[in-house]
């Protein structure tokens, strides 16, 4: 079933986050399928995350707003792809809701101006869990541009914040 | 589970074609995801489809090479989203394995120059089953291009030549 999706991986074309967290896969699933437990960490502050709407199913909206802070705003859709509770999310930017694909090259007004699919994928260890996210993109340019906005500091830092809003809990 | 894929259909940008055929859906399913079962039935004569690779699974490839009748060779590659067996087979052609966007805005050499995603449900009635097509497009001029080419008589054209093959097997 998982073949395709986890062992495709171009170093060209992907980037990968991975760590080690002290919490259950099952309260990390939470924190990234629930609105109201992503908003608080989503974004590296302080770029904040106003609104978010979750339609947890294959083909279901995955839509956020961010918030620069000079007060502009950015709307991501996406399209949930993989939904494996507490296992394994994917979702891209390249489809709209019923796997509609989107017109032109990138989503008008969105943070990114490339194309990308994203997963997270969550392994027990223990009572800990191994958080891997990856990231693949159509061309070297996206993956570059993608590395350049800081997408492994800017992951480290949103995770930062999941964990503090989860032990906050 | 199926609410966002099967209720999302806009007249501007989808196509459909609804058939009820004297086959039980299991054939059917049978013919749309063996490679040797499909490419006999797939392209309306003279075109012929001369080489096809399945990796059924979300995520997984979907590729097929379409020859003209004056020999020249279109390859389509798109990849798996929904494969939910005798039941209903959605994939696109704006993703590639490991649900990796396409670059640019399509496919090159590809037979359509638009992006699309296509799903097949089936549906039993008594030994009959109702065969719907969906293709969701992006914007109006690729559903308007996909309708020019001869969306519905096309696939009425395959869709003969399937229950034909499958009849004599």
């Amino acid at each position: 079933m998982n073949s395709s999706t986890t062992n495709i991986f171009d170093t060209k074309l992907d980037l990968t986050f991975d760590r080690i967290v002290d919490l259950p896969k099952e309260l990390i699933w939470k924190a990234w399928t629930q609105p109201q437990h992503l908003m608080p960490w989503f974004c590296p502050l302080p770029w904040k995350t106003i609104a978010c709407e979750i339609d947890l199913q294959p083909g279901g909206l995955f839509r956020t707003v961010m918030q620069s802070p000079e007060g502009q705003t950015f709307p991501n859709n996406g399209c949930y792809l993989e939904v494996i509770e507490n296992e394994r999310l994917t979702w891209t930017n390249a489809l709209l809701p019923g796997f509609r694909p989107i017109a032109g090259i990138a989503q008008p007004e969105s943070a990114v101006d490339f194309k990308f699919t994203a997963s997270v994928h969550l392994e027990s260890l223990d009572k800990k869990t191994r958080y891997t996210a990856i990231a693949r993109h159509a061309d070297e340019a996206g993956c570059k541009q993608h590395a350049a906005m800081g997408f492994e500091q800017g992951w480290g830092i949103a995770l930062d914040q999941l964990i503090a809003y989860v032990k906050k809990l």
